[in-house]
């Protein structure tokens, strides 16, 4: 790493953002306007209020809002001396993120005439693309200069919702939590830009490296938090109604079974039986990313329970063995364990899905079968469409696609995806080594001291304590002390 | 207790949450599948997505699901050093308890056709009897092993269902906030518990029998959000408008003033009129207690206000002067003085109810008084029913009880719950106390130590430290330290 | 100050407390009773419960409740050891704020057949005269007496009161998000009343006025909490639809901005670049307010970042430069900076919201720019109403306001805010000074000790541990042990 001048150092971050903020600003300025939902003008005398589009989203929005800016933060505040640089990194990088999202995302799915028409539902669309990027943080947090993640922000936005893009509107895949396009892509793409920050200098361990007892409990604090609204982020997109209804259900199940799980796997590893709060911060949660890709479809409330123990399984496992087999194989420095969490429990529900798509019929799923997965309704000229139509009058015309069509699709929506995050990843990672981005030594990795104010009782403070003219500070009411 | 067997300790805990996991799973394979609302093949053209119970269901479930999981978990991390395992044991033993409680509900609920059917109301209720069930955990928290909770689990779910069944099934009583059902049982039962599980090794105290300042500001997190979500609760069942209406001002009204109460009589029992943060963490909850069974009912607010201001006052009282007199005179060790918060609240709440329904008539309720309490609704043969009929033709035939029939159901009620939370905790507790449960020792009583690795800056990290290359750590841009 | 007498100081407060709990319990039984949505007696049979007023309040209310109860209270417990009170004591106060607000603010706007006519919709009016108050806590935060606290509330609720019904009933001004009559207000109410309470022994700092690592980290999570739920509290009163809509993402998109200038401000400010947590706590949250007295009109997407970014600005600014400067030479000591995050970006929102009324034109609003300009829709008489009723049937008569009118109308609403604010504030603080109310000396501040039983590892608990039977307390496996 290149020598680090301290009087520039301290300028490129903020330089960088400004400029990115600046350039949102103007983005903004020049391409954003209101949707129908939120332009005064397009309200007429027969509008009704409560029909407006932020009665459905507002909800939903809050509860991802909350997973986002309280969940994750504290999530990533587990390092004893990392928890300013967790909370507060990921409270800057989640905005940078959505305003950039907003944008990108606005130009593949929400331009028309010149200009990008946004409401709330943008917002929260633009939090999935978020959720994406925190997860890929994960895997070098501790090791990276905000300047470093504002590069990341810069390029995986624009990467992911081309994947996003192509998945939805190409390969028309089901995956309602976005297992695939959000857990497995981030994670993969977080691995391949930590084997490209590889820091041979880590191998034995750092100091600092670990949680405190209070970060740990707070750390428990995101954990729960994420856990708790997991099952609005798995229903937010499934069709209103009863495919709705099974992805909060089946979520849940799953979580809870993950729960399980992870508890009792993390006693059988320990020679000791002693549970690691590691494993219950981050397996816990590992049902809701096993279960994703098929929460809105017919598994039955026993198969939820299953992915989940598998997830939960499989999530444990990975901490003891595939982590320290990666970092010291493949010299991938998974930090938080993203592969663990979301790399391993996203390829299960992908797989899942697959299964699942392959045993879907009408009858299991009535015909509904077609709503919930529309692309196997038939085409607009065949005539079994028309007799659908008479027991169905709502059904849409889809592509026809039969069950094992629809599980090749999902295939390759996972092939895509991990083609996409590597390829990604690694461009990603190269850009951020550039010096100019001051990534920090080894010595000062999993620090706050760089980046924050942290308050000491250092000396000074105990000399003004000492000079303060009260010496009973403890005991203020003299009459009333023992 | 026997002498404990290194090698089997730690097998006999994963072993019976596998056993009892993996039973859940067969349980929910063979019994367990989707209700009218999750089901796809129950779907019709005519469904209308925005009916489907999921929609009035969600937003509830989810205000409870933060009181269990959030809520309940800090508020058992209060103790200094048994911090993870009041959260930890809190997260996995209520995931069992849902789980058992899906089952065991569902077969006096939701049982036909050989299949128990299942949607997230199912979850919502299961919340409800794992709210009984982490009340219960309070009186015996820190002296117990996760596998003697196991055991709790597994025999106090059944008792509470079969209770919750023979009140609503039979005796038909009003208790909208589950005062009686949920708070009086729970309490009972988990006294009856921790009274058979007497340690007199602890009469004299225990050095980390006690909070720190962090572990009790985290607590009162865990107060707050119970505090914030309490309405939610007590107004979860009530009949959706107006009753539920009231029931979620009454609740706000009675917390405050408990609130309020609380902090009097704290400052006012210590002579130097400091306040005890046990105090804050649980008497100014103990007005969403009293006010529970009469939540819905036409109380007014003052009379809301004064429920509060007499449950803040007993629970904080309590805390004071009846958790120690049952410790040292019944020995009932009430580890956090559930007795206080939900036991005498409880009781106070169950009389008020039979005062409110003594004093109800149509002069008070209109015609809707048939509806907040249908049991009063005349029979289908009562003439009187088709005049009442003419006016209110939505009114449905009830028992025709009167005032004071319906007031001696709910002293029956009380009775038969706290009979059966005796009997109940009787039978758990001896069934605790079998050797092979691996209850601690006393020394091993309210710490981490035993089940949790447990962070500390032992030796290894200090020579770690002091090994580690770079010695400024704290000023790692040399240029800029001073 | 005058001596203080032990025995009668600790009677003072919790008769001071018991006093207002009674007289507030005594005006509920005397005047207040139900509304329309909760008397019983007010249901018909054509009662339709999906259509009660709680449906539409209990959500709002609800994130509301959360802001006030956790977010404020962990803001507030940002000081080292300070942290019981901060959390307590906001409790505390905000219960006795709100009783009080339902019953002045019952006076002003429900008193009708001399009764005060109330639901949950009330609990939400007063929640927001409660925020008002708990920003003006703000400037005398550690440094007042529980008493204190209870005199400021006796007065600012009906100043409050007062003020917002002469802006709503004659001033009939925009401000949405309560940009003005909340954040101005409230700012320059609590800066007059610390000004007044000026303490020359402060002026050199406090060995107890900061942060610890643990305080700063939990101080972060009100801040998330805040930030999270902010889109509710601004858009909680517009009008129903696309006003509402736009108040949400307005809110968010300016929260954002404020959010990543805050972190750009605090770099360049210092000369190490290191972030200052007091900043992220505060000036995050700046843009909430800098948007408030716009948040529902059409301020274009980027109008809002760059309000936000204004405000973030500012905020951050603020604390460095404008507090010292009151402090050293107008003698307002500000000790949370509320000037910062409540009053420049009160009036810069106020001042945004002039600007844009001038602005606003059919053209740019349609014809719904009377729903959200209601008074600039014409008068009853004037021939103008009768052709605009023709598109827009639903249209009601105003006043026939022009934009300069409303704008003039808007600085006047101003104008009488900081006045009230200054006048009300200077009797508040006057009031708090009688020597009565046990202001706490210089030494007392900023500290838990005097107010609350504070855990300690003290000597006694030390000695008991070392008695404690067992001395491997940390290894209570012997067989487990290495």
């Amino acid at each position: 790493m290149s020598k680090i001048n301290s009087t520039s150092v301290w300028h490129r971050l903020p330089c960088a953002i400004v400029l990115f903020q600046v350039a949102l600003l103007v983005l903004f300025a020049i391409f954003v306007t209101y949707d129908e939902h939120t332009d005064a003008k397009s309200q007429t005398n027969l509008t009704d209020g409560t029909q407006n589009q932020v009665n459905e989203v507002f909800p939903v929005f809050l509860d991802v809002h909350a997973m986002i800016f309280i969940g994750f933060s504290f999530l990533y505040a587990f390092m004893k001396q990392y928890g300013f640089a967790g909370v507060a990194f990921n409270f800057l990088m989640a905005n940078l993120t959505i305003q950039w999202a907003v944008i990108v995302q606005g130009f593949f799915h929400f331009y028309h005439d010149g200009k990008i028409h946004i409401g709330l539902y943008n917002i929260l669309a633009a939090e999935f693309a978020c959720a994406a990027i925190l997860i890929s943080f994960g895997a070098v947090l501790g090791k990276t200069s905000p300047a470093q993640l504002v590069v990341l922000i810069l390029l995986e936005v624009p990467i992911y919702s081309t994947l996003e893009w192509v998945v939805g509107e190409f390969l028309k895949v089901s995956d309602v939590g976005g297992s695939i396009i959000i857990h497995v892509f981030a994670a993969f793409f977080g691995l391949t830009v930590t084997r490209v920050l590889y820091r041979s200098g880590l191998t034995q361990g750092h100091p600092k490296d670990g949680p405190s007892y209070q970060s740990d409990l707070l750390a428990m604090l995101g954990t729960l938090l994420l856990w708790v609204f997991w099952p609005t982020f798995n229903s937010a997109v499934a069709l209103k109604g009863d495919d709705q209804h099974r992805a909060a259900l089946h979520t849940f199940l799953s979580l809870s079974a993950s729960t399980v799980t992870a508890f009792v796997i993390s006693i059988v590893l320990d020679e000791k039986g002693k549970i690691k709060m590691a494993h219950i911060q981050n397996a816990t949660l590992a049902g809701g990313v096993a279960i994703g890709a098929v929460a809105d479809m017919m598994i039955s409330p026993a198969g939820a329970i299953t992915l989940g123990c598998l997830g939960g399984m499989a999530c444990t496992l990975g901490f003891e063995y595939l982590t320290p087999f990666l970092a010291k194989k493949l010299k991938i420095q998974d930090q938080c364990g993203i592969n663990n969490l979301h790399g391993i429990p996203g390829i299960i529900s992908a797989i899942a899905g697959i299964v699942c798509i392959l045993l879907s019929s009408e009858e299991n799923y009535g015909l509904s079968l077609y709503e919930t997965f529309p692309h196997m309704s038939p085409q607009v000229d065949d005539p079994r469409l028309q007799e659908l139509l008479h027991d169905f009058p709502a059904l849409k015309a889809g592509f026809g696609r039969r069950a094992s069509d629809q599980a090749l699709y999902q295939a390759a929506a996972l092939a895509v995806t991990i083609a996409t995050a590597l390829v990604g990843g690694c461009l990603t990672g190269y850009t951020m080594k550039i010096p100019f981005l001051t990534q920090p030594t080894d010595d000062q990795c999993f620090s706050d001291e760089p980046y924050f104010k942290v308050p000491h009782t250092g000396e000074k403070e105990k000399a003004l304590e000492k000079d303060f003219k009260n010496s009973e500070l403890t005991c203020p009411f003299k009459e009333n002390c023992v």
